[in-house]
């Protein structure tokens, strides 16, 4: 099964594709999207729908995860976070895939096994969960956190169930 | 020349289509985009998406114009405020359609002429300037008021040039 984290922002989006197999997980793919800053917000929207869009295709993953957000002090940070969110979701919801959506302590949590954990500690762990990554950056990690976070999130309801 | 002015919301986003000939303006359409608050987020966006891509298709508008957004208080009413708008800009830059931005202010003084203008003069105007409409709320209301400031912008535009 192959699932895809999202950290979605509008300067640079991170993504993560990962395989699981009941816990065992591999590492497919990871990246991020960056917009140019230099042009108009509705054509920044567009590329990064469509860069999104692309990859969704070409990997296909059958789940997405994005993480929750805690709102941010700045509320025109908020808003433009928030314009490439909506953006990131609708790309992952188009091709009917259904989106998980992780509060930050959780991911922290299914990562590193502590809900205050660093951000370092959790780059240090989705690393050695997926020892063949070669993660090109922070939003990348953090994408491949909040998908490492969905499979562990499956594997408990299945556990249930 | 056709434009469509658009009043994001997730719940309730308003559009109106006006057709200018020079500074005649008339009503073709205008309405309102509800999506299922009972839905997942993902799923709404893209209820928001595809209802308004569709009108955009029917309709056919060379402009587009949006409000400029004035953060709310509530860090979660902007986010949710941004992600649908996010999604609506998408929608409207999507078929290359370029995309006006108006502060409130610019807006109230374009319709009423006055930038300190109450909501229910600026809805007043509107109906004065298009007779002929049948218009279904209130942001449908303020949607055909952004188109009419966006029809003023370019034939001001083109006074200077």
């Amino acid at each position: 099964m192959l699932i895809v984290g999202l950290d979605p922002g509008l300067a640079c989006t991170g993504w993560g594709v990962i395989a699981a197999e009941g816990n065992r997980l591999s590492h497919i793919a990871n990246g991020q999207v960056r917009t140019d800053a230099k042009a108009a917000l509705p054509a920044r929207l567009v590329e990064l729908h469509d860069r999104l869009a692309a990859l969704l295709a070409e990997h296909g993953p059958e789940g997405a995860a994005v993480e929750e957000v805690f709102v941010n002090e700045n509320p025109q940070s908020t808003l433009k976070l928030g314009q490439a969110r909506g953006v990131v979701l609708l790309a992952a919801a188009r091709g009917g895939i259904a989106v998980g959506e992780y509060a930050p302590r959780l991911v922290k949590k299914a990562v590193v096994g502590t809900g205050g954990a660093e951000k370092a500690q959790v780059h240090a762990m989705v690393q050695r969960l997926l020892p063949s990554a070669k993660i090109v950056g922070a939003d990348a990690a953090d994408a491949l956190a909040v998908a490492i976070t969905h499979v562990h999130h499956l594997a408990s309801a299945r556990r249930v169930a």
